[in-house]
């Protein structure tokens, strides 16, 4: 393989983008006149297939990351004119680095020996990636294509759920006996032909394959060459089983600056690893997870995605919020009676629900983080709840102060500014409690802690803010 | 230095803090109490030392970011007797483990003694991350405490912003020449006591310092002694220049799997390298610092800190949304007549409002997510607004359709149910618009395309949520 181009640049990737679209643009023209002259096709295929040409030569050389980005960054057609120059040997390790929603797209547009072709070309840990995308009755086609203990490996690695360190592990272990010396593990190492990427260090093993520490590289280069391997090995290092968090473990590589750390089994035998690489994946994938499922999104959408699964990946949060939203106004609809008596309590009420609906959402952010962070005990929790009921308190009056003042203006009317005041206060307090208890209470019960907590929180927030000061002035004004 | 303990399982770090708490906890009542038995204090300080005693040897052989995260799970008062314990040649190494608000702290606890002698133990690039939190002047006795060349490169780290390359960027560069054989890359090697972290490769330089080419410590090992540096290295490398972007930095060392890659100036000189262990903590601070920002709050701020503190904290997004949100009550006071005559508008108005707010919400999440992806085209905007107005059109019709229904139900008014259609429809619509163009803007005018947006696309959806269904409401119901 020749050596490949790294684009290290954002801008020189988005000038290839743009480059790639504009050729294509250019025939998409092209072909619509097409119609009207009846000489120029020949010659419009000829182009076509010299542009295309340049394009594939362009494209040969980059890395498959690279050309995951640029078939990220065009659209359905475009995209998939573009995977047609992608080398076939090259496939497996693209789809691997695509997102979700565009690996989806290619899988469909390949046939099944497109597909059995990519996946022989992957690693087992790999492979478990891919296959959940793959269509259904295909993964039984790649099995059977694996030899014995590949199948062994894959069957290991697909048994643990996405969230788990057995879903980041590979099994490209070099592993080496303690009781030999620096001299023969480097001999040993000059018989491979090339070490797996991320290998920082050797995995020391006894005869039965029980971890018992890791050599680094830059030991075997610092030390004298008859030093036996036990005597300079670390044996006290970070070290995962298969069913440990992913979370956990992503949170001990940033911790102690791994690079990367063995995977042992319940009797301490050595079964894979993880790298960096897999962890820094992750981490983005984690973060981007949370980003989207904040306001009811999956990854599953792009922008490129048709109108018609956009609108689906939309509805769910659109269907919560619309039960929530008819909640309220039922709400608002037992003062109907007092609203019309004193129409400005119409015009006040989404300011104190919508204020609330800030602090409680300020105080989940708040808790979540200390969740990820660690796990809180009683003495934190009654802490958090003692804090967070006085930083609303505090607010509370501040706040509602301020809109007693504005209310006052607007209104001259005492009464409904001492009634602002009342209700911003009690519905802060409202928002901090629930902001409190909504994600300890979804932790305790095994759930995500932020995954829906927003809108929860300002469901109560709107609800109980429009009751809280409907109420308040219902019974002090009317 | 004798062997640090890592501890990879979240749950002992938890154990430990919880020990930590109840022995600190314990004597805290004991002192309570010692006011009413004269002759007890003596022997209360004498367990006290040793249970001291014994927690300072718990936290002796931990890692730096153990203890960072031990004093971080600690309120105000037990973490200044934690970090007590801690030994004075850990400082510098605790002090940039831990998060800013913590740092702050523990600085405040510590006099000009302790922090030069904390200082004196960092590298260069280290000290650069601790220079903003250190108390005024401070600085300038730390400056010239360092050599004549150590100087000139903290000037260099500290002249660059937090988000670019330069702010990432350490010094502990292994260089070697290209026209040397293997072998005396080796000898070199092995004359060092030992290799920085995170080494997984040499920097190659001709005699000007010119960056050239790196090679991998398993190239080394890997090849034959007698072959010559320069014919094994690899040249066409990703390197980055201390301006870059660190988020594009971020973005290259996930895409290629990089462990550590040089940084070179403007004529190709050698100036430091990143790490993938920088770059891991400025992916995770970065998001959360994006998670904080989306409800107005900042870094300086955690569970244990002062009321005062929080209060503050979390005043400017209040302040923000007090001014939205009166806007908002204005918009609705323009229509009180209406309200008076038919009172059923108040309690739908919040309805078209809040699921307004999510439509626009969840487009500019999927708008925000493409920007810090790629740069957009005009091509891609101009399908972005199609996509997104498209989408709205279907989701107005659908759920205002939903909601016809429903107010059907509520209030048999046929005339209601129209005009809560046509506002959901009209509003889904605005939010879209201005979904796409608030992070568009942004961009365009060198702004994060994130920070605020929330706010700003709630306040129109919101104001004109109310305007659309009071005005419509208005002309064609009364």
């Amino acid at each position: 393989m020749p050596e490949l181009t790294d684009i290290d640049r954002q801008d020189e990737l988005d000038s290839l983008i743009h480059e790639i679209r504009d050729t294509l643009a250019r025939h998409e023209v092209h072909e619509d006149d097409g119609g009207t002259d009846d000489h120029a096709p020949p010659i419009e295929d000829l182009l076509r297939d010299q542009d295309l040409e340049r394009l594939a030569r362009k494209i040969e050389p980059l890395h498959p990351a690279d050309i995951a980005k640029v078939l990220e960054s065009l659209p359905q057609n475009e995209r998939l004119l573009i995977w047609e120059l992608v080398h076939s040997d090259r496939d497996g390790d693209v789809l691997l680095e695509v997102s979700d929603s565009v690996r989806d797209s290619l899988i469909e547009a390949m046939d099944r020996e497109e597909i059995l072709n990519a996946a022989s070309s992957l690693d087992t840990d790999e492979l478990a990636d891919l296959a959940p995308d793959l269509p259904e009755g295909m993964m039984q086609d790649v099995f059977t294509a694996l030899p014995i203990d590949e199948r062994e490996k894959l069957r290991f690695v697909m048994s643990y759920e996405e969230d788990t360190i057995g879903s980041l592990m590979d099994f490209d272990l070099v592993t080496v006996r303690g009781d030999v010396t620096i001299e023969v593990a480097l001999r040993y190492l000059r018989r491979m032909e090339s070490l797996p990427d991320h290998t920082d260090k050797l995995f020391v093993v006894d005869r039965d394959g029980l971890f018992e520490g890791v050599i680094h590289l830059k030991t075997l280069l610092l030390n004298d060459p008859e030093t036996i391997v036990d005597e300079v090995m670390v044996s006290d290092v970070v070290r995962f089983h298969p069913e440990d968090s992913a979370r956990d473990g992503a949170d001990a590589f940033e911790r102690y600056d791994l690079v990367s750390a063995p995977v042992v089994d319940e009797v301490d035998r050595l079964v894979g690893r993880v790298t960096i690489d897999a962890v820094v994946d992750f981490i983005r994938e984690s973060s981007d997870e949370e980003r989207l499922s904040q306001v009811g999104l999956t990854e599953e959408e792009d922008i490129f995605a048709p109108v018609r699964k956009s609108v689906r990946n939309r509805a769910p949060w659109l269907a919560v919020n619309l039960v929530t939203a008819i909640i309220a106004a039922q709400v608002i609809g037992l003062f109907e009676g007092s609203i019309e008596r004193l129409v400005a309590l119409a015009a006040l009420m989404p300011i104190v629900a919508g204020m609330g609906g800030n602090v409680g959402n300020q105080t989940i952010t708040m808790i979540v983080r200390e969740l990820a962070f660690r796990k809180l005990g009683g003495g934190d929790i009654r802490l958090l709840y003692g804090k967070e009921l006085k930083v609303a308190l505090i607010n509370g009056v501040v706040w509602g102060g301020v809109l007693g003042l504005v209310t006052f203006l607007m209104y001259q009317n005492p009464g409904v500014s001492a009634v602002m005041l009342a209700a911003v206060t009690l519905n802060f307090l409202s928002a901090a409690f629930f902001g409190v208890t909504i994600p300890i209470v979804r932790t305790r019960l095994g759930r995500d802690p932020a995954l829906g907590s927003a809108v929860m929180i300002t469901a109560i927030t709107d609800s109980g803010g429009f009751f809280i000061f409907l109420g308040l002035a219902t019974l002090f004004l009317l």
